[in-house]
């Protein structure tokens, strides 16, 4: 019926590839090791639940009504205060989750054929927050420790093809579960700030640490030089949508027109009863319980990869936190041929390529260990093995 | 210290006009005529704290996990429902407000330089949610009818530079307060079928009728020829941020990727209030409420105009529903000009050149009802005469 002409960009827009693998998840039966659900396990039901009705209570009239595009003031001052570094609160920006920030992130920074610099793999939501922008991606070769420096100076490009942004995730990256080391932060810092590239440094699973903290963040290292992106969605719960981002003074302003523009404020009743949540120390006694819980389901999950792939020629990463980790197959296979395979035998996981700007990997895929049970990881990496072995066989 | 190279686009984003007055309207004592804020009386505390309280009790878990782009489906169910003609509720999407609507139509219909036409004046922040993808705005020639059939023709557009779309709001405009009549809107429908020209109809003020239904929305005429926009916040509370479109399944799919690029998803604790709160009937119920107490300060303040005002070239739309109405000062007079000698006198509200997209009249002037008493409504507009006195004499 209707012919309209759409934005360019629209043509881009088709169903993810991510969207589909996770509609087959929803089928009884599956254990999904695709998506990236934090365990509801570590939900504070109790605290969400008394929160809203203190806040209710107490502000209920304000909650509900409009206000301002930065943020809930306190709730502003509680992330200064939870980061590392010397924040001023005026620099902090609520969003409606990190997704968001960098929906933001593309607008103040991306024009179209604009040259931006990802990891390789890097974060699929990231590419596809920044899509309507039409930027161009190009990866840049990272090893076990991130983002290569040399080749990130190379990549750089100059004059109008200067990179406007360097995206990364330096802390138990998703997807490969890999953590950027001290001496490659401090490089890449330096690096940025030699080439006065902004480095955009997304930091939601930071908390999820294992057996030591991580490396300070880059914005720690260089607040002026580095936008940085936080979320309460992995410490606490995802449905309520919370992220922020620190910006330097000298675009904090575009941020909050981008971020006004986009859709007025983030919804105050979910700021007010986190705000709540978290005063008086909450995220210390609580975030601790998540970290036993994902490591202990880490440790199976890698357990299980020994004993299940043991003589096939399979890889995989060792993360120190977070929720993912990272599987190469055997030369010659391809992930998303196998996830059918896979599905058949009741799992499901997400195939590697849509993380790539370019060149992708066919070989790799995505694991989450956070959602299914140790039991149910079991289960479903002798599953897996089984998959990669038969696939192996008929080829 | 940063010299960053930012998108073309951040350069124009600018505080905006009105923030900058809605944060003299902070200001003890004054009174504020400027903003859109629904009156807190109307919002239903009682039931937002027991629907809080239900659905933590009995969906806490799902309500805090990450959930669907589309949005909740019960939710979206009610939303089919609550409409007037027959909606699929595969068509709707739930958006964070209604402004993140605005966001995800530039988006999908807007390239850099593509024409859209507005009425004259249109809403601010539609401008402001199409911006990013820096359209060329083009206003249509409004009476008090609404947008004029002749002058839409004739503002089309043709081939490359045809109009991408036409954004309209027919209840109760947000800034004019006026209504498009039956006559006007299905002409408007029928000549934009004829010019392929898709119909943004935002909706966020319908149900606040004062003493009759308006006419049926352009959506219910021509179901595949318009994007319906409508909200939550000014039935129940905007601090929500819920608000949904209604697409026609061709364009649909591309305003679900957007939306999910944007946000991932509108919260859903959020969507499961709402969904609980409005469950059997409540806005049947809550709705003539609102109705009732606007009715009674819109009359406050046309009473107020008509005293005060007298024998002052001034004149005023009379709206018939929503929440705001429409003044233009005498010939040669400058609303922003007024502001100062306003909040002198302790009122405040919003010059109209903001939201004229091109050929701004420096005349006129947003006031709303809503927000202040009608004690307040008395003494603002009292003191907003005195301004004008004052200037006129000064002039």
């Amino acid at each position: 019926m209707t012919n309209w002409t759409l934005a360019a960009r629209a043509a881009k827009m088709n169903p993810s590839a991510i969207r589909e693998i996770l509609k087959l998840t929803d089928r009884p039966g599956i254990i999904s090791l695709a998506g990236g659900l934090p365990s509801p396990k570590a939900f504070p039901l109790n605290a969400f639940t008394e929160a809203c009705a203190t806040v209710m209570a107490r502000d209920g009239a304000s909650a509900l009504q409009y206000s301002t595009s930065e943020g809930f003031a306190p709730l502003r001052q509680a992330v200064a205060d939870l980061l590392p570094w010397d924040v001023n609160p005026d620099q902090v920006l609520i969003t409606t989750g990190s997704q968001q920030a960098l929906d933001l992130i593309g607008k103040v920074f991306l024009d179209k054929d604009s040259r931006m610099l990802v990891e390789t793999p890097t974060y699929l939501g990231a590419l596809q927050a920044f899509a309507p922008q039409e930027p161009v991606a190009v990866s840049v070769a990272s090893d076990d420790e991130g983002i290569v420096i040399d080749d990130f100076a190379a990549k750089a490009g100059t004059g109008a093809d200067k990179a406007r942004l360097a995206y990364v995730l330096p802390n138990f990256q998703n997807p490969t579960g890999r953590t950027m080391s001290e001496a490659r932060r401090a490089a890449l810092v330096a690096k940025a700030a030699e080439l006065n590239i902004p480095l955009i440094e997304d930091n939601p699973y930071g908390d999820l640490w294992f057996d030591e903290e991580p490396p300070l963040p880059l914005a720690a290292r260089n607040p002026e030089g580095v936008v940085y992106m936080g979320s309460f969605s992995k410490v606490l719960a995802p449905g309520l949508r919370l992220g922020y981002l620190v910006a330097p003074a000298a675009v904090y302003s575009k941020f909050l027109q981008a971020k006004q523009a986009a859709d007025l404020h983030t919804p105050g009743f979910n700021q007010r009863v986190v705000s709540e949540v978290i005063k008086d120390g909450f995220l210390d006694r609580h975030v601790p319980t998540i970290r036993t819980l994902y490591k202990a389901q880490r440790d199976t999950m890698l357990a299980a990869l020994e004993r299940e792939m043991a003589g096939l020629d399979v890889q995989w990463t060792r993360p120190v936190g977070g929720m993912f980790l990272w599987v190469t197959l055997p030369e010659g296979m391809n992930a998303q041929n196998l996830l059918a395979a896979a599905v058949e035998r009741k799992v499901a996981f997400v195939p590697g390529a849509p993380f790539y700007a370019d060149n992708a990997d066919p070989r790799t895929l995505r694991l989450s260990y956070v959602t299914a049970s140790s039991d149910e990881i079991n289960t479903a990496i002798a599953a897996l093995a089984d998959a990669i072995r038969s696939t192996l066989a008929g080829a």
